[in-house]
């Protein structure tokens, strides 16, 4: 794609990268589908304001920690919470919940 | 938080994924930054259309082996190239590049 050395093993790296962030993100989908089945198991309602107001304010910590954008870490999280409640009513619990 | 033991447990593990995430999403972002740099230095355009198809393209397989809707998974690749052009132009260079 490119002669440039330089930019070939930065590249290389992206790519890395990517390959880890796309895992990571399969596997957590994997694990807030476990949580949606054990809530519904027991009869616990999928959403809980309090978890998800530690876990928010955690992830805010650590985007800053980790020199993120703090509108592009507001914009992140609130895809994967969007995303963990469809996937809750897609898999076979009512929508409403936002945390499982 | 809860005293349910599988919920708590697999709460850690989502708490440990998400720490992951933010942390690689950070270094990505570093090395887009020095990708930026490079190109800066060595007069190349910030724009790269033929590597971004194929760094699309495998992306999109990725998230189909892990599971990932389709949907979700476009639009969390969006919101990270328009973070990388917004940062490109936020650290020096001239906005319009979409794959450093």
């Amino acid at each position: 794609m490119t002669d440039d050395p330089v930019l070939s093993e930065l590249r290389a790296r992206i790519d890395e990268l990517d390959a880890a962030l796309i895992r990571l993100m399969g596997e957590r989908f994997e694990v807030t589908r476990k949580v949606g089945a054990h809530k519904r198991e027991v009869g616990l309602p999928p959403a809980d304001p309090a978890r998800e107001e530690v876990q928010i304010a955690r992830l805010r910590l650590l985007a800053e920690e980790a020199d993120l954008d703090p509108t592009f870490s507001e914009k992140l999280l609130r895809l994967i919470i969007d995303e963990v409640i469809r996937d809750y009513a897609r898999t076979g619990g009512t929508p409403g919940g936002s945390a499982p």
